[in-house]
């Protein structure tokens, strides 16, 4: 019972449950259950997530109604309790969980759209990051994360030699987005232990 | 009249009009048509353009109903012009295009989530790109693009040394998108010509 009492949220983006990610995603659910963990997972097509990044994200009066600026706006909801349900409810599962799985199939070498949105709308400054509070400084610096994908290429093509260049600079990005929050991740391309699998699906 | 009779689409991301990216988009379309182009622009976030891929986006039945695959059932449907309405009529858009200018703050390292679901979807298999045909045989090899956008952080901070590391890296999966389908862009980290501005908005 290694992981008993931890808790464990899977931010999962595939469409078909019985795909390579939806496999993977339940084989997780399974073992991390059998090791004591307690797991939450945000099924973000299933529960039709919104990605856009838009006004609607702020309950009530914007704080500069003339020229929207979203990242303003965030913050300042953040800190007044205004922010949509469906963002308030995603930092909840994030702010509990000593551990987030983001489960997803590579798409043109990057998070599918969905999952960007999550990432977009969810990690927002005041509640993941603040300047200054970010990389080591993060505000989810007690947890840890784990980027688990899956590519429709084979580990040739993402080696340095290969047609798509090495692996590592695609998770750059993705890493700089788990480094700024997350656990003692510093800077991009440190961050993280990402578990890649040269599977489709 | 340098660009005289030149098609140019700006596939534009930023919910203000009065924003800084709303002006170089302004600017753009000024420009461009003081030269001579034609110039279309897609205001994803002004149509509301959907960004998640789903089964809404093969319209009637699919390939293999029993277990969903996005990549085959868009493939598939591109090839007998049974795609969502919506990504029809932007690849229509890329078509005709001779320059792609991408507009966007830099949302997380990456495009906004609404401008990624917009690759997600508009650039599928079949119209961007097949196996073989891509990288140097992309299908959108003849036309070129540009990756305009605008950061929160300084420039010193996306240097080699800066605390968010070299900028270049957090280009290169975009570089991949687009080299992957544009003209003479080779892998990625070769792609496009990107023009980074160190501002926010």
């Amino acid at each position: 019972m290694a992981g008993l009492g931890k808790k464990v949220l899977i931010v999962y983006a595939h469409q078909e449950p019985k795909s390579f990610n939806g496999s993977l995603k339940d084989v997780a659910v399974a073992e991390l259950g059998r090791q004591g963990c307690s797991i939450t997972v945000s099924d973000l097509y299933a529960m039709d997530f919104e990605p856009r990044a838009t006004r609607n994200d702020i309950t009530g009066t914007l704080s500069n109604p003339e020229t929207f600026s979203y990242g303003v706006e965030v913050y300042e909801a953040y800190k007044k309790a205004a922010l949509s349900s469906d963002i308030v409810q995603e930092q909840k599962k994030v702010q509990e969980a000593d551990l987030v799985i983001f489960q997803f199939p590579l798409y043109w070498f990057s998070v599918p759209a969905v999952l960007k949105g999550w990432m977009d709308r969810v990690l927002c400054q005041g509640f993941a990051f603040d300047l200054p509070g970010f990389y080591d400084d993060g505000f989810l610096k007690g947890k840890s994360a784990i980027l688990s994908l899956t590519t429709g290429g084979t580990a040739e093509m993402y080696s340095k030699t290969g047609v798509s260049g090495d692996f590592r600079y695609f998770l750059w990005p993705l890493q700089g987005r788990t480094g700024t929050c997350w656990r003692g991740a510093g800077a991009p391309g440190q961050g993280s232990v990402p578990l890649c699998l040269p599977f489709d699906g």
